[in-house]
């Protein structure tokens, strides 16, 4: 086939996170419904074939370009780590995973199990040369675009040479999903002066220093987490236990206000009537914050990239996280991370 | 007097903070409006005397029950800790710190450099005995009280011992200021099951699993960022690294969101109105979500409280901070502590 070599192989889990695979096929379907030409990607979809066909059959895009993988068992959400290796070989995680390597697909997605899907991906990929970690990058909401903080949480603890080696990953996975801009590197750390924060962190700082010289990414220093959300910088790094903590913060911090606005909003019959006048901004509000948008948490240092979608997203974040995988493979990301570590 | 021994001294560093001395002198006055006997209180207020005295006479309510001593040199908040500590004895900072062991006060309030007010304070006054490091600890709001989150920056890294002493001392903290509540510790973590996390956290885990049983406080395990918001616990323990990224992480949030909302709100003439219409309910939400509620972090772990108000903060919050001063002395804060940490 003519368009073979360009032909973007996802493997996709069915079966990983809440209400699927229903929502799974349904994210799929619409973004099946964006492309426009069908030879452009094929799927390669591992489930329960007796659980997907019929859904899978009533798609409205969804047409010839995909291969139904039947794999029976599930990796739930309630495993260790540890017992989900034991059991979870053949399952529809562990399969997609491994469809990398026996079909020569490109990317994996899943929204199942988090560390499970970690310890899996790094059990059956190879580590990129150079690489002692991997870290899971995720998209965080500005008052512009989109910032990049890594490592979300897949390396509680964290030497310098892997927050060095997260700057680079960061730098080329954000240069493949925004080509056009300036990358700007910071270190997550509690002061802005170069003589706060730990060990670690001042010799990342001034590794850093040395390394930006050498022109893949400018480096902007320490920043505060107030500061995450903001233009300063647009790849920040930092360990997987303060990643974490951020993000969840973050996460808590915007239900609490938004439920607060909402029993404000509601209080009083005046009100009600003001916010129904008031709808469409609001609708503006609610869309602009819509964490569906930064759906899709990235997975590098592997020799193939892995996605990870939000188990609770619906199938519109689905679809996000599809898009994702869309972007980082022709932005050539495993590409793009292999020069910036050289 | 009949009343020396219930009189409540409060020494205050008036120069530091933005606005200051005028901020610092109208947050005592609105103090002093608040409270019904002046023979309750006792001011130590150190500030440049030239700049203070014309302002502390057009002061409504703050009567006799004062004494302003010179002190001509002012901590700036650029200095470095190490620098300050070296120009900065006679500072006003320095001597309300000071006056605790030279003037007997029972408390001090300043709302100036946050790492020099720090560092002063271990210098002058004395460790508790058993207490390796002091901690800063803040409140939060929740949707039904507030909870209280130590460590926020004292300590960059912590072990479990610290902890542990955390956890006790913020015990006697919240029971001191919300004298009617249990109190329900938690160690913030990237998860809540027991094998997540540090070493530090699961030798914590293990330890404060068996002192709870000598009846301070429940100790709930693990919590996650999203859930320091939450009625689950209401004592929040962490090193001060990672208290640090969150609460900076949760403000940056916050501004984000108001920020946004404000733009969606404001975007078009119907918005414009309803906003109007609607002013009382954004009224009541904005001051939920106050920070003035919340100031005035507590440094515990030496043998006399020193209270810390955000630098920012106006009047009212400057007062709220000597509020928290007033609750911590009339709560016996350190008596608590010291029968907790037997």
């Amino acid at each position: 086939m003519a368009n073979q070599d360009k032909t973007i192989k996802i493997s996709i889990d069915l079966m990983g996170g809440d209400n699927s695979p229903d929502k799974t096929l349904e994210g799929i379907d619409l973004f099946a419904k964006r492309y426009k030409n069908k030879n452009d990607y094929f799927f390669y979809l591992f489930g329960d074939v007796n659980k997907v066909e019929k859904k899978i059959k009533s798609l409205q895009y969804l047409k010839s370009n995909y291969k139904l993988i039947d794999t029976k068992i599930v990796v739930s959400n309630e495993l260790s780590p540890m017992s989900a290796l034991k059991k979870g070989k053949g399952s529809s995680m562990w399969e997609s995973i491994h469809s990398q390597i026996s079909l020569n697909s490109d990317v994996t997605l899943s929204a199942g199990n988090t560390g499970v899907f970690l310890i899996m991906s790094k059990m059956i990929l190879k580590m990129l040369d150079g690489i002692d970690r991997p870290a899971l990058a995720g998209l965080w909401p500005t008052n512009t675009s989109m910032n990049l903080v890594l490592d979300l949480g897949a390396n509680v603890e964290c030497s310098d040479k892997n927050l060095i080696d997260f700057s680079e990953m960061g730098s080329a996975l954000y240069k493949s999903i925004f080509p056009d801009k300036e990358i700007k590197v910071s270190l997550l750390n509690i002061g802005s002066e170069e003589l706060k924060g730990t060990e670690t962190l001042k010799n990342a700082h001034a590794k850093l220093k040395i390394l930006e010289n050498m022109g893949d990414f400018k480096f902007v220093g320490y920043i505060e987490g107030n500061q995450i959300m903001s233009d300063i910088s647009n790849v920040i790094v930092t360990d997987g236990f303060t990643g974490n903590v951020a993000l969840k913060t973050a996460e808590g911090t915007a239900n609490f206000i938004t439920s607060e606005l909402k029993k404000a909003m509601m209080g009083s019959f005046l009100g009600k009537i003001s916010s129904l006048l008031n709808i469409s901004n609001l609708k503006k509000f609610k869309k602009r914050l819509d964490p569906r948008l930064y759906n899709g948490a990235i997975f590098v240092g592997l020799d193939t990239p892995v996605v990870k979608s939000h188990g609770g997203i619906d199938y519109i974040g689905f679809s996000n996280s599809l898009d994702v995988c869309n972007r980082i493979i022709k932005g050539n990301l495993i590409k793009k991370i292999k020069e910036n570590i050289k």
